[in-house]
């Protein structure tokens, strides 16, 4: 028997990724979202939501650019403490020691300790409701030469990224592989 | 040193979602996603991402409504028979003999085999390129009794959801708890 839970935003995965970007003053700051996904193929493109009282709004609509950057569990207090914070009070990659690197292809920083970045030119954006949808093309994938597999692409055992639970609040690892895709339900 | 990789849909998580949908004739469909997530908080909306060639973007565009349907591992095999097939040629709850059952508040079926469903009213779309991106209001979460934890809400441990891995096409099930959100990285 189902049990009706009511309208709220509930499922499961969602990701730990944080946005870099620049603000005005050229100042970089990093914001971390669970509302993010790849939202078509061709182009490469990626999705994350935003309320327009985060800094980063401000700073994605000024430069046009963000960078996502994919965590390791070795930096979850750090994305955790991005997430926590507004730029508007805090110098966040001064407070964490992190290091923000100018992106090759876009006007926004990238996190280098982080093991998976994707450099993104923003090409739409739509105001759904308190969130702000943010379309960008990814220019590029960077990764971690100890995170790559045997087919040249980042590992996800490697890279380790972590999963947030809505409503729960918790984070947790990735787990086991189990199957192909594409393969396993064949008939 | 960070590797350059090009643009490509490369990052971590995405999820493991089947869509349901009515046809123009009321058959159900099914069709499995890795590009989607919630998108906005209030309203409460997800978004899903469908190339026009997919018989679930007719349905969609015609009755404006479908279900996020998540797996547990349990049926991984099913939800990877959804993202092979079309339902052009396939009844794909016949050959899989999971059950499709009306919404309560929208017009597109849920998998009542599965543990935790959104039922979805089509609010706005968008073309980005090979993929359009569909904003579904959330009208109803519904989760089975037994995946519940102690707050009242699915627990990601009990609802076992799936983790894709792009390009590497992998299927990945959920590691342990890590931390608590908006506490571990407080100052």
């Amino acid at each position: 028997m189902k049990k009706s839970l009511g309208a709220k935003t509930l499922v499961f995965p969602t990701p730990v990724w944080v946005i870099g970007t620049y603000d005005r003053r050229g100042k970089p700051n990093a914001m971390t979202v669970a509302w993010g996904s790849i939202c078509c193929s061709t182009p490469p493109c990626v999705g994350i939501s935003l309320r327009k009282a985060t800094y980063t709004y401000g700073c994605l609509m000024e430069r046009k650019a963000f960078t996502v950057n994919v965590p390791s569990e070795t930096y979850l207090k750090q994305a955790d403490y991005f997430g926590t914070y507004s730029g508007r009070e805090e110098n966040k990659f001064d407070a964490t020691g992190l290091t923000p690197v100018k992106g090759d292809h876009v006007d926004a920083p990238y996190i280098q300790e982080f093991p998976l970045i994707l450099e993104c030119k923003l090409i739409h954006d739509h105001e759904i409701g308190l969130h702000t949808h943010f379309v960008g093309e990814i220019m590029d994938v960077k990764a971690d030469e100890a995170v790559l597999g045997e087919n040249g692409n980042p590992d996800i055992e490697k890279v380790k990224p972590v999963l947030y639970s809505p409503e729960n609040r918790v984070y947790h690892g990735v787990g086991r592989f189990i199957g192909k895709a594409y393969t396993i339900g064949r008939k």
